[in-house]
């Protein structure tokens, strides 16, 4: 059962599952009060990641139940505390993976502060009193001021939730990387959540955008909808090898197993593959692919707090928002489901309130 | 069977794979007439690489048998080319892995001819005028200048052999990584024929080396007789879980099919693992260890001619070599089958002319 303290005081509306079947149900819990440091934050929009899937069904092994899931958050702020400074009743702002850090070490200091190694997330995670977090699949949260970000005005609340998460896990690595320059060659491989958001990223920043997926039915969608520029079945080993050494860079969003051996063979001499997913089981790293090409793969895990902000004003400045299906707290459950198969374009977003339109 | 030109009219002597029995056994065979570009090499050591057994036994299912394996190839000059400049009759040479490139491509212009998408090897391979190349497990050698060093006056001939592969297959990714640096921590995984010298190379530059092995046995070798700082059992989860986060960079040269996950921990965030094995069956990539520390894991593959001529003076300069087993022709199937049980501290290397002491 969830720890929590004295302070604990005020009632939320929630949404939890409570056992590895991954069910969500109403579950009423309760949050602290809004402290010194804290912002209360209505939330009008949750985005749906395969993380809240994954820790709903445990599929990790990490699982705290019950877990209110929900790391996709937009709200407006209606409590303030004294030391916060920068926000004020009634700002549009958002909060994604991170709820407490050490705030002392070098990553905190650097505003890396998703390589704390005492990161703590929204959800399933311990608070700096000993609480268990919630995350975003409820009314209200209560947040560190630290982890709370603006969102622009020119964004819509609910197509920006997913960018809190989806678009920070993929910004941060394209900018480390060096990806964010006009002409350069971007494979992007799966086209969820995460890879329609690289896809947008790249074609604003005006890379030539390569769609890699195993569903020939995402070819048109790649390039009709998305505006990539070249689609390859992976399956299909000829145009595979066509195109063997033509890419700078790879976003590998996949979180089911696989092998990245074909994807690798893809880059150029000196290539990039980021790999961003989270599948339950290792990846298969064959040696060739990697060895011929000294090809380099590299992990990437969401972002700091200052990067979240400089994302989102980007995103702002340049118009790019996640594709999402909104659905109400009473379709919470199926819109998991469909989830669970992929069967969604790209995010759903859960309409919290009910009444917003922001 | 190999094809040979009108040209090949000079008789060798050399020993043969002939099927997947991985046997060796006497083989005599012709090599092309030294040509305008060519120096012809007497044969004086041959290092004994792993590569060099999964060839003889088809284990990557590519051999084309008869197969004379050998790319750690030092001895003396004995012909030279119209052509050729920078060398002459009576140098102390060596040949590594290259046999053949298409000179014109930017790796090739780059002296990254390792990198070229036409390379061909010293053995297995097939020259430009068609013919299969035979390695230095023979008497003598024909080379093209432009894949020939010099070996420093310093060195051994013998101990000298496998740098040409083992060597600078360690030390190109760590220059490249800038890894040579006094002060930081390397991890190497794996004390064999690489793995070794990579700990050399470490201690020589003023690193912190730690060897990561599985075998209980390799730890009084690392420190005492390696000079390596540290060691770690890999299998002992607890003494790894204790140095999680403490590398800078690891050099993964184990050939055996692995995790990289544990390993990964190791490293601090940002840190770089590069892998310089090639397992028959792809290594496991679990996702966390990468993405929570967004690491990098790095291939490489052996390295240019003009690095290869650099590190040999390196070695020179810094007295650097491997430690090796000399053994005789008569030996190659006993050593080979030492070799498969790692039962070598760390290289074989073979007295080619059985006179030599150079």
């Amino acid at each position: 059962m969830a720890r929590e303290t004295a302070k604990h005081t005020q009632k939320v509306e929630g949404w939890a599952a409570h056992d590895e079947t991954g069910r969500i149900s109403p579950f009423t819990f309760k949050r602290r009060e809004n402290g010194e440091d804290d912002v209360t934050i209505r939330i009008h929009y949750c985005g749906m990641c395969h993380t809240d899937l994954h820790h709903a069904r445990n599929d990790w092994g990490i699982t705290m139940y019950p877990v209110v899931p929900g790391h996709e958050i937009t709200g407006l702020i209606t409590k303030i505390g004294k030391n916060v400074s920068g926000f004020k009743i009634g700002d549009r702002v958002g909060v994604g993976c991170l709820a407490a850090t050490c705030l002392e070490c070098e990553f905190c200091k650097n505003s890396e502060e998703n390589y704390c190694d005492k990161v703590q997330f929204t959800y399933n995670g311990i608070f700096w009193d000993g609480s268990i977090t919630y995350g975003g699949y409820s009314s209200f949260l209560v947040a560190d001021k630290r982890y709370v970000v603006h969102i622009p005005d020119t964004l819509p609340m609910d197509a920006a939730a997913p960018l809190l998460c989806a678009g920070i896990t993929v910004y941060s690595p394209m900018k480390r990387h060096n990806m964010l320059q006009p002409g350069k060659k971007l494979g992007v491989v799966g086209l969820g959540g995460l890879g329609h958001v690289a896809v947008k990223f790249g074609k604003a920043f005006g890379l030539e955008v390569t769609v890699i997926s195993t569903s020939p039915e995402k070819r048109e969608e790649s390039i009709c909808r998305l505006g990539a520029d070249q689609f390859l079945l992976s399956s299909d080993a000829e145009q595979m090898r066509a195109s063997a050494r033509t890419l700078d860079f790879v976003l590998d969003t996949v979180s089911a197993k696989h092998s990245l051996g074909p994807v690798l063979d893809l880059l150029k001499v000196n290539g990039t593959l980021v790999f961003v997913g989270a599948p339950d089981a290792p990846v298969e790293l064959p040696s060739f692919p990697l060895i011929f090409g000294k090809r380099i793969v590299a992990g990437s895990l969401i972002g700091g707090i200052e990067e979240t902000q400089e994302m989102l004003n980007v995103c702002g400045e340049r118009n790019i928002v996640c594709d999402i299906e909104r659905v109400g707290t009473s379709q919470i459950n199926e819109a998991m489901n469909r989830l669970a198969r992929n069967d969604v374009r790209y995010r759903f977003v859960i309409d919290i309130t009910g009444e917003s339109n922001l």
